[in-house]
């Protein structure tokens, strides 16, 4: 499943194809990790919106692989949004990689984001191929709706940075746009292209919200108290870079020591692990986990009650308590 | 037929009205013209690719109403590529307001662009309401190209920066891609949604090729030669930015004393007017005066060809004729 996606995906990116246009058909092939230096597997992700696409699909007892197209598209979507938030966070690696406006320069990366944005918009109506148009014109309208809320949650975020007041309430809405709405339309996407009735639809997107949700939460621990030889990053990078994660606001809402050291600003690589200490002591960790718990356990229960079938249902359930339980 | 679109436009982006987002919607309606200092008609610019798939469509002899989501559509994405293409440039003023980017950051302006884009798409697919499916996957595959075109149009402009090689030749694809693919798109989807047969589409397309080539080059030569108090812009800038435009272009190929001049690079605000009178004197003006008339000749013929009707069919051979007799 895995390899096909990888093929739709060169499929729909091949649309590029231009003799005038050849440089910029490698700058997206480099960022999807299939060319330049890095590239391989790791360096294209892990593919898990068009995985979770496709399973839902089978899991609801339909053909999968005429939902390839749709599951092409979640994935475009997903990295459009990545090049665009390297340029907005000014981050310089990606997958330990360099990231394509530091490799061309700003105006070149966000226009390869646009340009992944405009061939994701094309794969998603490429399912009018094997279903009827009616039903391309509805999942493109989930996709839509996914992107939508990712803008949103990402001017949260933008607009989250330096401010002093923030509270966990300000944190949902965020990710809800920045993690949940993705996986949500992934799931609900492949419930639709699979004709499942509208409940099941309505469980199957609880289950990638929740998920996403739950997802997010543990991305952001993993940010502060992860096994750095595991997570591939430093448990500094979100104290320095001021990332608005879960912990940290529930940090700036406890008004303790660690949001007086938080209101002076400019916490330096040296003192992270001190911090993240302080965190845990005021009791971030245990909040976090709790509420990540809570999270995975309405996506399994929303799980549940979609009834996924068969060996795609069994992976559905796995994929997502491997997600929920990794370590990088 | 105008204050229509505005209104279509204005139903488009209340797609993201959210209570979270009040500033974020602010940003867009700022862009478009509808809020903050300086807002007006002037503010929102011409609306001459809305306005000219309302006049195909009408042209080819159906109601033009149902059209207005594509209207909004084609005018959304002309606009998400003016907020990026600002960023790319790093410029500070468009149509004599603050840019968005210089007005809320560069991340905020990057976002702001994406949400047009996606608001683009949903405008879109917002013409099955009134059209079968079918016809809406066809409209979007046609405005998809166009933005496809958009970007690769986009990667020449940027790619060709700090060239010294560039001739003629290169100019075209880069147009072709900037200017002309939106417009082709305009009147072919207007010819599209009235139900036009194959080859009338056909023609509509190429006239608003043509159209949106002539009209480039016309752009050009008004940047260098235009009269200041009309065109609003400084006579100089084209050059002290280096664009791309199609005198310089003659310029650089002729291997003259522009091209000398022009290879040492940082021409200052004091020496433009003299070097555009260098431009003029090895007969680039008088090219790209022969280039707009054959080019505009072709879009008027194809128009012909088309055989709009009536007010409509009139309006759009008027709209033409005025848009390449400019002086601003």
């Amino acid at each position: 499943m895995l390899e096909a996606v990888e093929q739709e995906l060169k499929r729909q990116v091949a649309r590029l194809n231009h003799p005038s246009a050849r440089l910029f058909q490698e700058m997206l092939a480099y960022h999807m990790g299939w060319s330049g230096e890095g590239a391989g597997r790791e360096a294209g992700g892990k593919r898990i919106r068009p995985m979770l696409l496709l399973l839902t699909t089978a899991g609801c007892g339909a053909d999968w692989l005429p939902a390839l197209p749709a599951a092409a598209a979640i994935e475009l979507v997903h990295n459009f949004s990545l090049v665009h938030d390297d340029i907005q966070d000014r981050s310089e690696k990606r997958r330990g990689r360099t990231t394509v406006w530091k490799r061309w320069g700003m105006a070149q990366g966000i226009n390869v984001g646009d340009a992944l944005f405009v061939l994701a918009m094309q794969a998603i109506l490429d399912v009018s191929h094997h279903y009827d148009a009616s039903t391309a014109v509805r999942a493109a309208g989930i996709l839509h709706r996914g992107c939508l809320d990712l803008t949103r949650g990402q001017f949260l975020d933008i607009s989250y940075e330096k401010r002093q007041d923030l509270t966990i309430e300000d944190y949902w809405p965020m990710i809800e746009g920045k993690t949940a709405a993705l996986l949500a339309a992934a799931t609900q996407l492949g419930a639709i292209l699979a004709g499942a009735e509208e409940e099941r639809q309505g469980q199957y997107r609880l289950f990638g919200e929740r998920l996403g949700l739950a997802f997010q939460v543990l991305d952001d621990m993993l940010g502060l108290w992860g096994d750095e030889a595991l997570t591939g990053k430093s448990n500094a990078g979100d104290l320095v870079e001021g990332k608005n994660s879960l912990p940290i606001l529930y940090g700036m809402a406890r008004k303790g020591r660690f949001a007086q050291r938080w209101a002076r600003g400019g916490v330096c690589p040296e003192e992270a692990s001190e911090l993240a200490q302080v965190l845990r002591e005021e009791g971030a960790y245990d909040f976090c986990q709790r509420e990540a718990q809570r999270l995975t356990h309405q996506a399994l229960e929303a799980l549940q009650h979609a009834r996924p079938q068969g060996e795609a249902g069994k992976a559905l359930e796995a994929l997502a308590r491997k997600l929920l339980k990794r370590q990088s």
